[in-house]
């Protein structure tokens, strides 16, 4: 251990000039960097609160009295390395110029750099429409504190001397404890001899006591689709994502659309207690598998952000969702929420809670919200369309000066659902395709190989939502499909096509093209539940255009997973939405579960969408009657009345290059 | 249904005086009487809010202009009753000039009485050394609101629309609501046909929804001891108790002294875990069998109020009791705590509370605390010292200006555990006994029988503690026992005394006195543990007095069930205490029970709960060295060293009456 630094009073404070921020400050010569750091109000990571355990408050220093000599590297203007230091520093292959601001004294004026991982708001890249960076700051955070054995006249109750010190070093004022962490501080503290570390919730709870250091933070983001279920284990300090983990909603067992699934808990006593149960068990599925797959326990999770529809919220919650049901679908409750995990029966860390994002209304939900978190219309001048495409697809379109989001029943066909070879986005799954113009011919990719099926006969299991849209964009664009959507009168002759009983359709895989042996085809009828849910997405999208008087968008983002898969021009031939150029069309995949990630990461973006969820109008656009007309209208590729001039462009560019 | 009422404007405002209070205001005609009231912070008891659905806002009208004609009974100075306040006016034969304060309307001055039961914060008598009154101001309340069926355009949330009719109604701003009774909210919804009562808790947070109008309001107060549970169930409204229910701690089978059971959980893995579900289970009992004889469920209990000794509060809620197994005694926690009664596992309604009372240092926990709630040692200037004897002997002595407190080791002996015949205070237990000075003849009462034995041969089965007690001072007051606690060597020939091996026994009942036909014996082992009780109690007491620099106190509380059986002067013949005179010694029952009533009734007790826990100075009495010496001294009969006139008095008073 060092010496104790002897300091001689001189009469001058040393000047300590924090970069990248350019924050300067004089202190008395002593004083240590953090706490000079802590004047000036410069955050600098620190678990152990300056106690020279934790290591993370490393910092880069450029020593020198400037101004007179320029930057030197001589030693003098901070107290000497201490051994103890020197074993923290070593840890993390430091460069030589790297001290603690907690053990490091200034003695004279010095120039100090914060580096990025030890600032205690970090930097994170959201991928989204423009790449967007967030800075950490997470709802919950660690704090490490020894408590020595007491004294033996002491009988200061144990959890009254780790409020002290948690006040005295941290400055948390008023903290209280969740019995479950109060159960494991005695525990922990026996264990870690004292050191404890402590995970507080918005400065206000404790929720979980560890014994000894730790600096593991685990947060858990969950977008809970009405098909499919995505979640994001995060690293809470880093804001990484350490594992992903996506699976079927249980829930399609009770009912594959949102309206099945209130009918079932309206016509079954237990409807909404199973529902709600199948929802848990899939969150407990993804806290367990994500923790797993980086071979931590889920009971390590300490923060749950959970996105969801309005129905799917409801049943996650257990609130009954009849009024969701019927005009005026009004849900139970709009309001953003924190719940204790338990009270939800999920099983992570005992104290933890699940922030719920707030819902819009009717079945504008919580994920909507989290879209637009992540995809910010709000902060754009230009008027952005945003179609988060799914079971359900959701609408957000407007700028900075206003945004309107709706609710379209798209169904479940762009999941690959109620599709004669449909299936889920797994291995297998036509996920590509490209047809021909002159020959008809397709060539295609399945997920899970690189190649495509005219490079080498691949193993075909069935088609999954992108893959179909594609499908039926190519077969528009070849013209096999006429733009109302029927097969073409040319199909009779060609060796793709066939009548199945009055109706036509087209071979898109045959028996001797799979190493699987079975046939693949897209039906007149699979084309019809892609122009129903295309036309509901198109006509939802138009309806929001009018009420917002506006006649065209300057962009247009496509959420959901699929968007990541499908290409723009085979979104744009098909008629997803209104006619842009391709350049300015955004595939962002998950914006939902980015949102879910974003609320997670920074407690200040919860706030955000509280005021979003108030802000955004939303339009029941089921109760307006033009919906119908422009439903009708839109079923045709692209759209019967409105031009696409950006369609006939690609067109073109397809004859050209045939 | 009445008319509306038409008030012309006059430009004059109605005086109205309320009684018993006297508040005086001025309202323009028209103001409803409760509106009237709220305006000088009357408080009148209103679940509906002024909807007409309740009926509590009962008022008496004295009218008439007065000071000028005096009071009269002419109508006119009030608006009309209605059909429908008549209805509810007749519900609960109601005098000729009562009115419900949201109805009636002023018109001309008027004097208005509040009668007892509409108040909102009404007396209540709790027993105690004095008669002590408190008012009702519990931590729940109700509220009933009438939501009609939302505007086919309205899809404001079920829960904003109560929460604004609550914020409106009420003036309760900002409430939440617990995620329980956020699920029970659309249920009771459309069950009531859009009425629905609102438990709310700490004018904070929604904790239960009930469908249509209801007044019930129960809670629960449970005094857990080392050996027995006391649980009350209470009106809330009222501050009545609805039901009694006593059981042995389960956690009896697990240690029958504190220290073993800490050494279970020390020795066992699970062993907290078992410990605190027999604790909960033993509350789930409690909470059963109270509602139940009043014909309720345990759901209907809202709020529960638990007190107990530092070890049993701290196994109830599962946390680890080690640290305080060893000095320096320090709990986990000492903080009063409001928990989720679903977080402890126990079944009463899903979004009620419980609430723990703080400790006070050592051994000496909520239950101590509660006694100093319902004794008030810190409002008078006489020296009390307050003895709750059970397993556990906690004392308490000062006045308004320094309270101190400490805890004795007596073990269960007081409770008739440990000896040779004892059993707990059940029918069949012997519980008062005399010995005659002369004859050495005894005769006793059992419990459940109205007669002494001299009158009717009794059916015993044992000797419960006040038994043992009594039977002991009568053994020293008659000569059988020295004051040594030794038989007198004068038992030899009495045919009440026999030889038991080395040492002498006494029998109290013989087999021919029983019609059970079983002998009970009081031996020298018995008159040990006695002796060892009585004086850890003494020497508790002692060491107090001289910390606080008395040498005498002004009057005794014996507190604990044990203190309603047991005379006085038994108590003082066997030197459990230090001399006082007769008069000066109270029994005042189950304190601790008393004082869990008080917080539940009140929840500004609960605060200065809170103040006393961290007043009242806690004594570590087994590390104050003269600790021994007065416990050997307090062996004697009634003490070695310490003069005790009153003794005296009493042993003559008996010589005489002999």
């Amino acid at each position: 251990m060092g010496k104790p630094i002897m300091v001689e009073a001189n009469g001058y404070d040393a000047l300590v000039v924090f970069q990248p921020s350019g924050r300067r400050t004089r202190v008395p010569p002593g004083t240590t960097l953090l706490d000079a750091a802590r004047q000036v109000g410069v955050e600098i990571e620190s678990i152990c609160g300056g106690d020279m355990v934790c290591g993370k408050c490393r910092v880069l220093v450029e020593e020198g009295r400037f101004g007179e000599e320029g930057i030197t590297s001589d030693m003098g203007h901070l107290s000497p390395v201490t051994e103890r230091e020197m074993r923290l520093l070593r840890r993390g292959g430091t460069p030589v110029n790297a001290r603690l601001a907690c053990a490091a004294r200034v003695l004279d004026d010095v120039v100090i750099t914060i580096p990025p991982e030890s600032r205690v708001h970090k930097q994170v890249v959201i991928k989204a429409a423009g790449k967007r960076q967030i800075v950490t700051d997470p709802a919950v955070r660690l704090a490490y504190i020894h408590l020595p054995e007491a004294e033996l006249e002491d009988n200061t109750s144990l959890w009254d001397r780790a409020r002290q010190a948690l006040a005295s070093r941290f400055g948390y004022s008023g903290l209280t404890i969740d019995t479950m962490a109060l159960r494991e501080l005695p525990k922990a503290w026996a264990k870690g001899h004292g050191g404890m570390t402590f995970t507080i919730w918005q400065e206000r709870e404790v929720l979980r006591v560890q014994s000894g250091f730790r600096d593991r933070l685990l947060g858990l983001a969950v977008d809970m689709g009405t098909t499919t279920v995505a979640g994001y284990l995060c690293d809470l300090n880093a804001g990484e994502v350490l594992a992903v983990y996506g699976l079927m909603n249980p829930q399609v067992a009770y009912g594959e659309d949102l309206m099945s699934r209130i009918s079932y808990t309206n016509t079954h006593p237990d409807g909404l207690e199973k529902l709600h149960r199948v929802a848990v068990d899939a969150l407990t599925e993804v806290a367990s598998e994500t923790a797993g797959s980086i071979g931590r326990s889920p009971e390590e999770i300490v923060e749950v952000v959970l996105v969801g529809n309005s129905v799917i919220h409801h049943l996650a919650l257990e609130l009954d969702p009849h009024s969701l049901g019927e005009a005026p679908f009004a849900p139970v409750t709009k309001d953003a929420a924190d719940l204790k995990a338990r009270d939800l029966g999920l099983n992570v860390s005992p104290g933890a809670n699940v922030h719920v994002l707030p819902l819009e209304g009717g079945h504008v939900g919580a994920d909507n919200v989290a879209v637009a978190l992540a995809e910010a219309p709000h902060q754009q001048s230009e008027i952005m369309l945003i179609l988060d495409v799914g079971t359900n697809g959701e609408i957000l379109l407007g700028n900075r000066d206003r945004v309107l989001s709706a609710s379209s029943p798209t169904g479940p066909a762009f999941e690959g659902a109620q599709i004669t070879h449909g299936m889920r986005a797994a291995p297998g799954a036509v996920e590509r395709v490209r047809i021909g113009d002159a020959t008809w011919e397709p060539r295609f990719k399945v997920i899970g190989e690189d190649v495509w099926s005219n490079q080498k006969m691949l193993p075909v299991q069935g088609i999954c939502g992108s893959g179909i849209i594609e499908a039926v964009a190519e077969l528009f664009a070849a013209g096999i499909l006429r733009s109302d959507g029927r097969f073409s009168a040319d199909c009779k002759g060609h060796p793709r096509c066939r009548k199945n009983g009055r109706t036509w359709e087209y071979v898109l895989v045959r028996e001797d093209e799979n190493t699987l042996g079975q046939e693949i085809v897209i039906t007149q009828a699979d084309v019809r539940a892609i122009q129903l849910a295309k036309a509901a997405m198109y006509a939802g999208a138009k309806l929001l255009m009018n009420r917002l008087g506006v006649h065209r968008v300057d962009k247009v983002v496509l959420a959901g997973a699929f968007g990541t898969v499908i290409s723009k021009e085979h979104a744009l031939l098909l008629g997803l939405f209104p006619d842009v150029p391709p350049g300015r069309v955004y595939s962002v995949g998950n914006a939902a579960g980015d949102g879910a990630r974003i609320a997670l990461l920074n407690r200040q973006k919860r706030l955000e969408a509280q005021e979003l969820a108030r802000w955004i109008e939303y339009v029941e656009i089921a109760l307006d009657p033009l919906f119908q007309d422009e439903f009708v209208a839109a079923m045709h590729f692209p759209h019967m009345r409105d031009p696409f001039p950006h369609v006939e462009e690609i067109l073109l560019a397809r004859r050209r290059e045939n």
